[in-house]
Parts: C-alpha cells; sequence; structure tokens
C-alpha cells in the first residue's frame, strides 16, 4: 500500500507542477476537451460545408480561393484573436477535359476503354493522343534491365502494388508511390513517351487515384495516367498473351502560370509568452477529382476546432497557439514552405508544429520528430491518453506541411489516426465527406487539443 | 549494451519456453499468420457470399439455413478434421409486411409518414394498428413519475439517445439499449398501449435500427417499434408545441411456433490434448433488415479464418480447436445455451473461449473474463502484438454466445476491435458488406488467430 501511495505520488508529480491551471488536474481538464469536442458538431459541420459546398480545391483553383475566404470567416466568426493571410505564389496546374484511356486491339476484348486520370503536374497529350505498346515493370531496376531498345517509343506501366502486409499503410504507400513520383521521368529516360501507373491504392477497384509527378531536370516530359487496381490487373494478364495489345489516351492537362494563394493562420494569443508559438494545421488545398475530406479537409477542421476548444473552454495558453490551414501541399508544398520562411524572418520561435494529414479516423496517437529527451517527455504522458484508447507516442515524421521548419529546430508532431482506411479513399473520386465517421474525426480533434493543451502547460524540455 | 542484452533474455525467455515449434520464434510464426491472412482473401470472400448471396438471416428463416448450410460447406472445404452440426430450437419471430409509422395530426406538418421498423420478438398491431397520443420519457423513473394516469392508452416514446462522450461505445450502447429490450414492458406496466424507442445508435440519420425486446411475464405484451434518430428528434421538437399530438403505426410482426435450427463447428483435431478444447466463434443468424455484415457476419467468418490460417501454415495445436458459428444470439441465445449444455453433457474440457462479435474493425485488443492470473499472463504476450498496433489486454466481458460457458469455468475472451463505427449499422439496413474494410476484417482475424496460437502453446495457467 506504501508502495502503491509513493507511486502515485511520483507519477502525479510532473503532472502538476504548474499553477495556471490550479483547480483542476490534467485529468479534468482533458476529460472537458474530450467532452466538449464530442458533444459540440462544429468541426463536423465544418467539414460539410468545406467538402460539399465548396469541394475539391486544387491549388489555383476557383475552388482553392473559396476555401481561403471560408476558413478565415470561420475563425473571425470563432473570435479567435488574429485571424491573417499570408500570401504564396503556387503552381496552376489544370486537368482539362475528362482523360480517355482505352485497351485498343486486345485479341481477346478487342477495344475496351477503361478509367484514367492524368497525375497531377503532368502534360497532356492533346487531341492525338498517345498510341503505342505497352512495357510492364514492377520497378525502376526492372526498367532499366530493359533498357533504351525495348522501352523506346512505348508506354511503360508501372504495376507495382502495395504491399498489404505491411500494417501501417503509409510505409506501405512509401514502397509504391515512387512509381507516381518519379515513373514517368524514369520512363523518359529510356525514350518511353507516356506513362501508366496502378493507382497506389489500398482498395480494389476501378477508380484512378491521382497524385502528384515530379518531371526530373533535362528529361523530356511525357504525359502520364494512374489507372484503378482492378484494371491494371485486368491490363497485366491481357498483357501476358498479347504483349502487342496497344494502349490510347488522351490527355487535357496542363500546367498554367502560377497565381497567388494564401495561407490562412487564425491564432489565439499567449498569456505569458506571446513570441513562442505552438503550429497545428492541415493543408486546405485537395486534388481536384474529389471533396477533399480526409486528404486533408479532415486536418484542417481538426486545426480549427483545437483552437475552439481552447477558447471556448476558456483555457488560456501561456503560448500563443495557432490553427494554420497551408495551401498547395498537394503538388508544390509552396504554403509549408512559405509559413517556415515567414517565421524565420519574423523571429517567430516554434515550440512545436503538429500537423494532422492522415486523415480523420480513430486516434491511435502522434509520432514525433524532436530529440529522443522530448519524445521521452511527450511519451511520458501517456497515461493520460489511456482513457481515450490512445496508445502511440513514438519517434517519427511530423507531416509534409510542418517539414520546412524542422531547420528552425521546432519539435514536429504527427497525429496519427488508424491508417487502414486512408487509402482507399486518398486522391480519388471517393474521399468524400460520406466516408469519415463524426466521432472518429472528432476524438482526432479532442486528442490534438489535448496534446497541445499539454504542451502549453509544461513546455517541451 | 550488456544490459540490453539481459534484458532481451529476460523478455524472451517465458515466450519461448515450449518446445513444439522448436525452429521459430513465436515473433516469426505470429509474423506469419499476419502474413498469411492479409495476402489471403479467404475471410472477405466468404463474407461477401454470406452477406450478398445469402443475406439477412434471422432465427428460424431460410436464409438462416442456407447459411448453416454454406458455413458447414465451406469449412468442409478447408478440410478441418471434423464438421459438424449441433442441433438447436430456436424462436421464429418474422416481421411480416412493411411497417407503417405516422405522425397524424401535427398542427405543423399535418400528417407526414416516418420511417419505422417492428423491434425484434413484438407482437404486431394487425391492420388496425395503433393510434394514440404520445408521452415522451427519458427514462423508466420519468415513465414511474408519470404514472398510470398519464400513460394508460397512450405509446409511450422511449427517447433517450447514447451519451456520445463515452469513448467506448459499447459501453454507451449499455446505458440506452434497456429502453428498448424492457421499454415496453415497463411502458404496459402503466397501461401503454404502444412503444416508439429511439434507436440506439451513434448515427443522426432516419434508419430505424430494430433489436430484440423482451417482455415480462405476466404483463400485457404491447407493440413496439424503433425510430431514425432524426425523426425522433423531429417527434421531440413537435411534442413540446404540440403535446396532443397523435401517432399511427401498424406491424405485421408475429412470434411462431419454435423451429429446428443448428449450430456449424468446425474442428481440428489436437495433437497432445485432443480432449481440451479451444473455441471461437460468431453468430450466425443476423436481423432481417440488413447483410448482417458486421453483426455478425465479420465474426463468422473471422472465426473460420483461425482455423484456416492454423492448416495452412501448418500449425499443428496441442488443444482441439473450434470455429462455432452460434445460431439465434439476436433474439435468443438458445446456440449459445446448447453450445454449453453439449460441452458439459459430453465433458469437453474447455481451456478458452473467444467471441468476436463486435464488427469487423481495426483490431485494438481483447477484454478477458479469467482470473486475474490469466489474465496478467495474457496481457503479458502484449509485447508480441505491438508490431500489429495492438494494445490492449484487459479484464471484461467475452461476448452473449460463449457465456453460458462460464458457468464451467471457462475463461472467455473478448475480441475487441475499435469501436466508433459499430453502432452506425448495428441492426440496421446499412449493415452490409460494403461497410466492412478487407484489411480491418483481416487484421482482426490475424489478432485472434494469434492470441489462439499462443493460448495453445503456452496454456493458461
Amino acid at each position: 500500500m506504501k508502495f502503491f501511495l509513493i507511486t502515485l505520488f511520483i507519477i502525479s508529480l510532473p503532472l502538476n507542477l504548474n499553477t495556471s491551471y490550479p483547480s483542476q488536474s490534467d485529468e479534468e481538464v482533458i476529460r472537458k476537451i474530450f467532452d466538449e469536442v464530442l458533444t459540440n458538431d462544429a468541426s463536423y459541420e465544418n467539414l460539410r460545408y468545406l467538402t460539399k459546398q465548396i469541394g475539391g480545391r486544387l491549388s489555383g483553383s476557383p475552388q482553392a480561393a473559396a476555401a481561403v475566404e471560408w476558413s478565415r470567416q470561420v475563425m473571425e466568426n470563432y473570435g479567435f484573436d488574429t485571424v491573417f493571410l499570408q500570401e504564396v505564389m503556387v503552381p496552376h496546374w489544370v486537368r482539362g477535359k475528362k482523360e480517355i484511356g482505352r485497351i485498343v486491339n486486345s485479341k481477346k476484348l478487342g477495344s475496351l476503354d477503361v478509367a484514367v486520370c492524368a497525375l497531377g503536374n503532368s502534360v497532356g497529350t492533346g487531341s492525338n493522343g498517345v498510341l503505342a505498346q505497352i512495357v510492364e515493370v514492377q520497378n525502376f531496376e526492372e526498367l532499366k534491365t530493359l533498357g533504351e531498345e525495348k522501352v523506346r517509343g512505348k508506354i511503360v506501366f508501372f504495376n507495382r502494388p502495395m504491399d498489404p502486409t505491411i500494417i501501417q499503410t503509409f510505409q506501405a504507400y512509401g514502397g509504391a508511390v515512387n512509381q507516381r513520383g518519379s515513373g514517368p521521368s524514369e520512363a523518359a529516360k529510356y525514350g518511353a513517351i507516356g506513362a501508366i501507373v496502378r493507382s497506389v491504392t489500398t482498395s480494389s477497384d476501378n477508380l484512378p487515384h491521382t497524385g502528384s509527378l515530379r518531371y526530373t531536370l533535362n528529361l523530356p516530359q511525357i504525359p502520364a495516367i494512374a489507372l484503378g487496381t482492378e484494371d491494371a490487373d485486368l491490363l497485366s494478364k491481357l498483357l501476358v498473351d498479347d504483349p502487342s495489345l496497344q494502349f490510347y489516351f488522351e490527355t487535357h492537362c496542363k500546367m498554367l502560370e502560377d497565381v497567388l494563394s494564401y495561407n490562412v493562420v487564425g491564432q489565439i494569443n499567449g498569456s505569458e509568452f506571446p513570441d513562442e508559438y505552438l503550429t497545428v494545421g492541415g493543408h486546405l488545398d485537395s486534388w481536384d477529382l474529389a471533396e477533399g475530406a480526409h486528404d486533408d479537409g479532415t486536418g484542417c477542421v481538426q486545426a480549427i476546432e483545437v483552437l475552439r476548444a481552447f477558447k471556448t473552454l476558456d483555457i488560456q495558453p501561456k503560448r500563443s497557439i495557432r490553427a494554420v490551414m497551408f495551401m498547395n501541399e498537394e503538388n508544390g508544398l509552396r504554403g509549408g514552405r512559405k509559413y517556415a520562411e515567414l517565421a524565420k524572418e519574423n523571429n517567430e520561435k516554434h515550440l512545436a508544429a503538429m500537423e494532422s494529414d492522415s486523415g480523420g479516423f480513430t486516434p491511435k496517437g502522434f509520432s514525433i520528430d524532436g530529440n529522443e529527451k522530448i519524445v521521452k517527455q511527450i511519451a511520458s504522458w501517456r497515461v493520460l491518453f489511456k482513457p481515450y484508447h490512445i496508445y502511440e507516442f513514438e519517434k517519427g515524421g511530423g507531416g509534409a506541411d510542418i517539414s520546412p521548419l524542422k531547420a528552425q529546430d521546432v519539435t514536429l508532431i504527427g497525429f496519427r489516426p488508424d491508417s487502414q482506411r486512408y487509402f482507399n479513399y486518398h486522391h480519388a473520386a471517393n474521399d468524400t465527406f460520406e466516408q469519415v465517421n463524426k466521432k472518429e474525426l472528432q476524438m482526432g480533434a479532442a486528442a490534438m487539443t489535448t496534446l497541445f493543451y499539454l504542451i502549453d502547460k509544461y513546455g517541451l524540455n
């Protein structure tokens, strides 16, 4: 019994050193945070508006501009201390009219249309399209082995699936996505005239999943498309018996001049250290094919919800906390870079930056990109999250938009929800509001608020 | 470094005492289990058949008979050592033609049809229906306070929602479901002639969620229906201004004579202790309104998958392991009772019984209904589950179908997946195959297989 009491004392000691919330234990405050977020539909209704009324909002689009103005108004209406925009020039890629994809001369099936979509940042084929034989490869080594002789004048078909045995799907995504990002330029090296990429997704269907490619300097820019997984499997099967099969595709996408856009920042001023910042964000832009619900409408509304919960519960932060809607994560990261640039220019000391860009699913925890001591400190709060079934506090990545802050020695934190469903919807037409469960979304926002409450209260030492 | 090695040794020692799998560590076997289940679509395709080809399968229905025969064949085809049926007489309740629900004389809306469904086991109103004023209550205390004077001749409307601040939704369900189970008889005590129950669900829509009621002996059996949550909110709002509003409903359900049905049991014989059993199960029956996907098609196909994984991976269990498809969980529990009765009669020593009846979502862990030592032992395996992001091993309930085994001193284990979405679909028309994510389903089956592998290998001491 004695031992038990001593243990309790030791455990509770570091959680009650601070005197700014004298009357309530951390457990009580955290319970209030969850109660507030779970009984207020704000985040869910904000997401409904962003996805249903605004919809897909690719950088440079009118919808992206609408999302900027909408999020500015939402945060103004919540009465945050400051809401402001940060100007940023963003790429302006447009898809143009609907793509055509066609297996042309299958011995078995004749001519067959399949659903395709241009990869983001791709050049278009124009009305002439691309018609050629197909070379299927699983990876760049195979492509290299085939070499120019086998590849020149053809369409390279990258068909490596995500590994279903990898538990964390973001890791499986990491193992497949180079086909989309670098595949077209790799194919161009050997004279290919087009690229087809198996959708980088966990789902088995015929929805093409887009996503950006990056052309390598000084290589020909060839047009590239994505194909749903079932059609990719079909094409692969047909090619076995029918290697001379041809494929036709037509895309009308193009890159226009950069346009002016904005990060949107809402802020609650700190009472003790107003010049220290805690930033939480998601990215406001999304692909054009869907509503951008899990990617990343959920991150945006959760970031706003963190500040709303602080304000509604009258938790006065010691440091200034910010909700940032980053612009252009999908095909440029200009917003994230601009935010870090301005933070440096303005001498804003950021204690931590958190990003929610893994979907609005049940929270599993957080990954922390910081020194060992800080990782340990944050992990020591695990016990406070246990009643909410949140267990993971590990060293790991923060997020794309906040990554440029790393150079300023900011602790980066990635919000980590359950990952099993994310890549079913990622960058495809089914990433809609309906795929988001209200309570899962709210649980995430409450967990994020809780971690910010603790970091603000105890600092990071 | 020395310290590190010693620690490792201590941790690994209790996990390698057994010699029956000499060449592979537990970590390796478990990785193989996950790889097998995650790369084989068996469980998902079985679920597709059960939900799409057979569909809703209420006890006593032709579909329930189809499900019996289907699951028998599936397990036969997998080549389990024995597959057999256990006869059990089950209640045979039928819904009859589609229910009618109508707000009759709203001052604001006039007459308005709303979607309703009869509660399971309810008597029907017949073609005359029930027409009466409504008394809304939140709980039985309120009903008692109103008393016979205010209740007689009226329809009692139970409108207490599930508490959204409770993290584990099964607990929130437990806090609301007495309105459905006992509400009608409670209302009958005070002379009510019908009962309307707010659907016990986390979703906000107009799908009525059914579920069984239990009539109290010696009280009039009054007809009862469920109403979707949005319609329940509407009705409640209307009643504020319009307390004399009337409601009409018509149901054609009735209880017929009991019919013969079956539990379906598949078995792999143990090599060392063939007379000791490890049983894993789900329930084969479902409500009639939907496909019974999460409730409890997923539990059935996962139980079968446990044995399939053992067999495919050539893991010879020391004890006999069984997959049991229990019949009639939803409105009688006759199958669960029969299984325990036969186990006793046949002197079958069950070491443990596990049930999956909480949906096919991402596994969070297991709850254990056993003595402290056994709970501790199972919790000591937590480290083996960590690579699969599974953390919860706590004392708690097993499951309805296995609960009758408790009297025989069997350790009961409840499979616990993430609970946030379950009650969106529970007992309603949207509990369909499409709501099940393949990998989440497989992760659960792999986790269940893993726990059975460990229990079989080390016993429960």
